[in-house]
């Protein structure tokens, strides 16, 4: 009897593949892993979401993180949102760990704030603008720590999911997918209502002219092209991917940003990607401001997943307002859903999720 | 059929418990764990083997991580030695580790230099001499972050193996035994030919008094114990052992610096002592110029497994030397060897463990 994929869970890109990752996933335990950072990028005027309020991004990962460990935040009150007044999709990943009890793993790619959590430190920094053509400092040195890191929790792992919250990481990952000779113009997505595409493409080209390597200088460099204008959430997520995806299978769970790191991946250890998936939402899919299936589909054959979140029926406003297409993914909302449905052989379904997620906004948000 | 204790462990206390706590590990994969740190204690002149060389002994912890990484240390030339020209008992632990494969787990309990390895960060920081009275700073927060990283690791491993490696911490050992009450004069271990109790004594009084709390003001507080005369790799041990223990076995391996850490959980968290075990060696069993049999027995109902190494037949005098007593244990070698044994249901034997801590120490030492 050939495998069947469950109906909440959707196949974006390499049916088969696809197909047969999940048939691998199916009922094993997954372990979470999240890696985190900042980038001055992010404080550009009309870059991202989190440029609207510069300092309050510097304190998104660090409470997302501390949202998943303690269901709440500490180092802010109430839980990060846009200034659309979005929560974080911290929630649905968190909702997702409630409900399978998976083994949190943070690691510290460059943080300005710290969580008041455990976190594997790779000696990274946080990054610079990267208008500087200068954004991370010594990317390989945290690229070869986050190896050792993954080795060790596959020693131990079913498989891992590897997410990601670094804000303003769209537009690092338009400047590596750039640098490494992809076509990603117009392709990276946004929390912006408007996916400001061309300030993104000016602000890389900017970085890629002060960094001084001419065009095609990076292709076959990885780490140069994140150092020049990457952030520091990419090298320790590639190493972490690479690390581990030598013997167990590693869910990439991210939107366009997740398609950078695997860019970054296939340049290190290509050998790794026949062990990876992408693990997105549904939001990612359908948005129209970007496209990551053609992002991926340049990289390699990699199967997309995305997760059928679905909030339109959700009695929540907050919630709600995530079919608009804002917020579409972070933290690994899209691929610790499927995680949380794999390993329970499909008895968590996106109803029990939107559930699971209603209970916990409605603590977390509706009373401020 | 009862289970059978192999010969090459000596249950040194509690010998029901041990032999139990022995039949649930048996053929179960060890997850090895280590925290380190530094302590201005360790360079008190004549107190330990590391106040000999007080600037070397900054590097012993990370150079220990890093030989068990990659089989040679990386922030230092060859590997850690005494005065005396004894190796690390690192040796030991990563050879285990190799005939096993286990996986590493590095927590940063507060370092003076870090390894180049990953390892989890639980916001401490190095330790200062204990005559201040202040030692470490905010154990607590170190302790909960630990318990977290602890939970977590147990949800994907059969067991822990919990380890250190911090210079001096025998002296810091006496000094929160001495607050939680415990008779631990004349009782902790040395790396020195003669064991200077009287030493360590007066300076664990001076720590007390300049802290100024009165006799029995700690015994029921083992964080105000560590801030006083402490160290920081108590504080994260005790954590991790606390936190796994909820839900799986823990072998605390190491000597008299184990037992300040097991009085710690006990005071923090005593349910968690029905789940553990001390680990240790043969040398620190047979020292007489210390007593972990009656420490332990003093805390607790908690059995002592002890590892038959035995180096009196080796072709190489610096590892012949270990038959001396003055290095006896240390980065968990005891414990880790009890653990490969177990996972190999026996097949490893104290003579298969030797062989490879020839071939590892011919590679690291002998050429030098």
């Amino acid at each position: 009897m050939s495998f069947k994929v469950p109906e909440d869970i959707a196949i974006g890109l390499e049916e088969e593949l696809g197909r047969k990752f999940l048939e691998r996933i199916w009922g094993k335990s997954p372990t979470y892993t999240c890696v985190i950072g900042n980038t001055e990028t992010a404080k550009i005027p009309g870059l991202s979401a989190a440029g609207a309020n510069p300092e309050a991004c510097d304190f998104t990962p660090a409470a997302d993180m501390e949202l998943l460990f303690f269901g709440k935040c500490k180092c802010m009150d109430g839980v990060p949102v846009t200034p659309d007044g979005i929560p974080t999709p911290g929630i649905v990943t968190m909702s997702a760990i409630k409900l399978t009890s998976m083994p949190i793993f943070v690691v510290n790619g460059g943080l300005k704030v710290r969580p008041h959590v455990p976190f594997f430190d790779v000696d990274g920094s946080p990054g610079e603008d990267i208008r500087t053509g200068r954004a991370v400092k010594d990317p390989e040195k945290c690229f070869d720590r986050a190896v050792l890191a993954g080795r060790n929790l596959a020693k131990i792992s079913d498989y891992l999911v590897v997410a990601e919250s670094i804000p303003g990481g769209t537009t690092t990952a338009l400047g590596v997918l750039t640098a490494l000779g992809y076509d990603a113009t117009g392709k990276v997505s946004s929390t912006l209502p408007a996916n400001p595409h061309s300030l993104k493409n000016q602000i890389v080209q900017e970085g890629l002219k002060a960094n001084g390597v001419g065009k095609d200088g990076f292709r076959n460099d990885p780490m140069a092209a994140i150092e020049a204008v990457g952030d520091p959430m990419m090298a320790p997520a590639a190493g972490l991917v690479a690390g581990a995806a030598e013997s167990v299978p590693v869910i990439m769970a991210g939107g366009t940003q997740m398609a950078a790191v695997l860019a970054v991946v296939k340049g290190m250890d290509s050998s790794a990607l026949k062990n990876v998936a992408l693990g997105t939402t549904r939001w990612i899919m359908k948005d129209n401001t970007s496209d990551l299936r053609d992002l991926v589909s340049q990289i390699g054959k990699v199967p997309i997943l995305s997760a059928n979140l679905n909030f339109s029926t959700s009695r929540y406003d907050g919630l709600k307002i995530y079919e608009t297409g804002l917020v579409k993914e972070g933290v690994g909302a899209g691929g610790s859903t499927i995680a949380a449905i794999a390993q329970s052989e499909g008895r968590i379904t996106a109803r029990t999720m939107l559930d699971e997620i209603e209970k916990n906004y409605a603590r977390l948000v509706s009373r401020r």
